[in-house]
């Protein structure tokens, strides 16, 4: 058990750290739901099993708070065979919960030594403190963490699983909005689609419709009156051409919503700051701007309502399907190294290990710990 | 031309009342979007052109205000050859907006002598003034009604275009709330579905799942409290599954909804009773409901947003397309054959011509008329 | 146990023959897939289980060969739970394999007192053999039969699960086809659907679709040479429009292959006449006649594969899977009041029990069995 | 006008070589369909309308053969607006029919300065001739090629449009194949996909699926009998599994076909060699060889025929919606710099302009040519 200098390695397979009969590992899925969840359960099993020769795995239930009750889930390629096409995870999901002493404890209890990861942000964080509390108590526990992020927001990596399938879906909703704006005169199809902090699925998602006429996203403030402003815009839109679809990820303009701060502040349980709905609010506000400059101008306004909850709950796409597969299986080959402490993903094209620290830094300075090196 | 005494007929082709070279047709189409739309349009251009050599057929743009523009669409074969693959109507829609006494004007101007109106209950009502208007002012024009409601809330009819594919569209919103529900600890999966005055959609949506756990529609009340009430239901089946899927109808529970009554009342253009947004209002009574009874009950409620634009906004899927054919060649034979003032569709399976005060008040006793006849 | 005159009879529940805890049901699908095959399974395991409280019901494995092998399936809600989704069947299939004193025996020897045989033609031949037997040697065993045809060709009964999908699915072959057709000069294309004596698949699928020139069923003879022959057909459609789409049931124009009459006369393990291929020998007529009359033609015929098999691997659509579940709920209401040699099935709009040997005549003289009368 | 000593070069936009109201743009398609034809169209005329004031756009009615007839399409924005969500290519397509001084002639004629030809292997060869004829003439006409190839197959560009969409539309088939299989005992899918001289689609689609036993593709050589061979893994798996699926690339294992050599050796008339079905010959094989070795083994061959059609003929998806976008702008940009006889694709995650002669050598060492340089 070395270091390893270089930050962005291959899995040298021949030093193989666990033997395997010896390794009980499990699986934990934390946050919302993703497309491509399944798939990524699958793939650590079979690859497990397949690659490795390892037969103890199990599913903690429900997120990070499974870890403190007594089910859990045995999984074999038998039982994991059909799952990557089902939405959601098999596994159950849970915000929040996260005790790290009683997590660890659990964890040594049952003689866990490989721990999967599959999370956002904050379950990252959480893996992270995990890893931490392993490593001060002398565990030899592989900590690995698969990032999860249908926003697609991590930006040492160069994808994130679910995302593809995100932007498939998400021409549904704009292809109805495009249509029953198309059908009605100034008519306005919104389509609210998911991006807290980023307006990746946004983007993406405008470019492959080629129906959108305008797309809000966090990244690029906007405003709404005067000249430059959105109001100009859909006026002259609908002047030219008599209908529009507007995209607008769920964390744009939010600095405008100062008007309606008394819900603001709030927190889901993740921690995440409650958003406001934005498609509700600027369709609120199309409407009332039309409404003044001509009250007979007969504007409708059409929300297409949010698609987010259709998006998430799909199953992956073929894209995503090889991405999580090769996702999964460079997870197994990390933490069956030996390596612990670091999430993966491919970095300019190639699958590589990164240490928690960094992933959530952003820094790049440092290179993946494994199993008692300091 | 003379009166038929049978209520339910069919058309005897001989009796052809217009010359080919006569006919001026026109189509309009009202009120809210609805799968199949453009294949009763396509069939009823195809249909007077292949089976009556008509050439003259215009369609008006945008809803019955589309009367009083200049502008209409020449509709041939060629140009509607592929619009049924295409949700939302290519003539334009809009809600309200009948001046009966223009739009009677309007076709005698352009000298139309065939009227098909393709829209709901409001629309069909408007197509009764105009037919009462036309006979009135002695003009040979035949005003063929094609009844629109996705809801399939039409008694004297066996069955209304669209509601086969959206009652398969459903499925999706159904299935993801379905998945999120089961992915989380007591997760509610709330679907709101069309249907303002009946659960047909609702209950035909829930047939088909198999996953859904409660169907509340307008037909039948329900209570939220106590013995009996929803949330006692909804306590029973988290304990007995840890998860449950609710589809509602959007006018279920109406006389529930009393503490907000400041929005009630309003009405929209076409004259529908505005309504609540149940979806909203349920997800939060269970909501503050779960909270009250037991504060570490962890409960999630998650709304799939109202799939009604995406469902509303799709073409008609292969059952629809047969039966829109059907329907609009129905009544391209009824108005050829002189028949005026009626709707049509299948009554006990077979196609039928229905006069307009008949399918208003559902009373069965009246025949349709043809035009110059008392 | 009496005799009912009446032959479309609904079953008074009142009269429940056997009682909950006696009841030992099996399940045995026999034949090709079907969209809906496992909705029907489901609907029985399900409507024995919650309307009657049966809780003994097993899945016999692999069609009729599955009595004589040692393993069955156990079936229960939550094994079936969410089979509907998939397409084919979960306890196999398999054609032929019918020795209906062995099956008896397994059948007397396992205990079991309701059978239920879903599959087609042949299939419900065997059910009834086995029903004969079963009465022979006085067993009170109630032998049910679910018709299976995807073709819809069952006269007595108004449709048959599975129809519906698989005219939804054939668009999508239809389209593919009309797209290659229209991307070419003088493009054809084929398009071969199910349907070996009956051509309501094809049929309906071209109805629904708009975009078929030509639909050849076994119902209506053709010919491909001279005055009102298919040749002339095509080229005048080509000459008119530049390209077409033809769909042809795998039945159709079985007179016209007998230059191939090599092949003809086998006989497939269900007894099936093996049908020559019309859809290459279509395609094949048609390239030898154009390159014959006009060798610069330029025609490009283009097969699209015959869509069979992905078709009824399919899962049930949403108006299948309500149909499919009336008519196992019909099917298990009719064991449950003890009667026995029937299949089930809408019959003029009303869900009715048909007698073997009825279903089989087509003669509509006979009331259907109950156990133990004459 | 000077020449570019940098191979993969982004365009200086500043360095516009024609005016706007100069250009005279025509785009062609030739070949077999692929998904996205009509979004790479759409964005050609969407980009040099929008990016660059081009109005004089016109299409070549059915590949090359169309510069010949008199009739053109024009394209405009408006015209192309919706062509993006439907299969095929708008402009038509055919195969050969290349005569360069003809073609070269029409384009002198007509005083087209822009060709846009969007095709595979040989319509790039072609316009690889027609730019040397240009350039023979001296004519300040830009050539630019956008490579088609559903297989994926040109080992200079990263990744070629319609891929993503076939790999993910293949799923469909293998999921009919798979449960077609698993529907039987020993049942056997087999899924015949493209790919004549590579196996990416094959390779892709089995990643993504899951549930391929075995892939089978040009590159790699298989053979039938013996230890190793293709029957000992299918006694193999069906011994282990009871059923596995097969996907087989078009092109995999023509050396086995020497027995049916009498149609080897045709052409097509893009003189791609006419390679047999391998779908239908690998099923007889597999069927021969199990009845010869256990009579009784019941085994059943499924033949999931060719999906090929099927595949070509969707639009893109988002994926692809997004590539295609990028590649018609990266080409429109590159003519009107005044680049030339250069195809267009990403190279390493560059939109790069390959020239005709790298392209088809697959030789790196030239740079793109711009009009009127040596």
């Amino acid at each position: 058990m070395n270091s390893n200098l270089c930050f962005v390695c291959k899995t040298i397979y021949s030093q193989v750290y666990f033997k395997s009969d010896e390794v009980h590992a499990c699986i934990v899925t934390c946050g919302g739901l993703c497309p491509g969840l399944n798939t990524v359960i699958r793939e650590i099993v079979c690859g497990l099993h397949y690659m490795y020769g390892v037969s103890k795995i199990i599913g903690i239930d429900g997120g990070y708070m499974g870890f403190y009750s007594k089910n859990t889930v045995t999984l074999t390629p038998k039982v994991v065979n059909d799952i990557h096409k089902r939405g959601g995870t098999v596994l159950g999901t849970s915000r929040g919960g996260h005790d790290t002493s009683k997590i660890v404890d659990s964890i040594q209890d049952r003689g866990i030594n490989q721990v999967y990861v599959i999370g956002g942000d904050g379950t990252q964080k959480g893996a992270a403190v995990i890893y931490e509390e392993v490593r001060r108590r002398g565990l030899k526990v592989s900590v690995a963490g698969i990032p999860k992020t249908i926003d697609n927001d991590i930006p040492v990596i160069d994808r994130s699983f679910g995302f593809d399938t995100a932007v498939e879906e998400a021409q549904r909703a704009i292809n109805a909005a495009h249509v029953e704006a198309e059908s009605t005169e100034n008519g306005i199809g919104v389509v609210k689609l998911m991006g807290r902090y980023s307006g990746f699925i946004a983007m993406y998602a405008t470019l492959a419709s080629r129906d959108v006429d305008c797309c809000l996203i966090p990244e690029s403030p906007f405003f709404l009156e005067g000249k430059g402003g959105l109001f100009q815009f859909i006026r002259k839109r609908l002047k030219e051409n008599g209908h529009m679809v507007i995209v607008i990820a769920e964390g744009a303009g939010q600095d405008l919503l100062t008007e309606s701060m008394q819900s603001m502040g709030q927190q889901d349980a993740s921690g995440n700051k409650q958003l406001q709905d934005v498609g509700f609010w600027i369709s609120h506000r199309i409407k009332v701007h039309t409404f003044a400059i001509r009250a007979d101008f007969g504007l409708t306004v059409m929300i297409v309502a949010d698609p987010t909850y259709m998006i998430r709950a799909i199953p992956g796409n073929a894209s995503d399907n090889v991405y999580c597969t090769l996702l999964a299986q460079s997870a197994v080959h990390g933490a069956m190294a030996g390596y612990t402490g670091f999430t993966c993903g491919p970095v300019n094209g190639r699958h590589s290990y990164i240490p928690f620290n960094v992933s959530i830094a952003l820094s790049l300075s440092l290179s993946p710990s494994r199993i008692g090196m300091k």
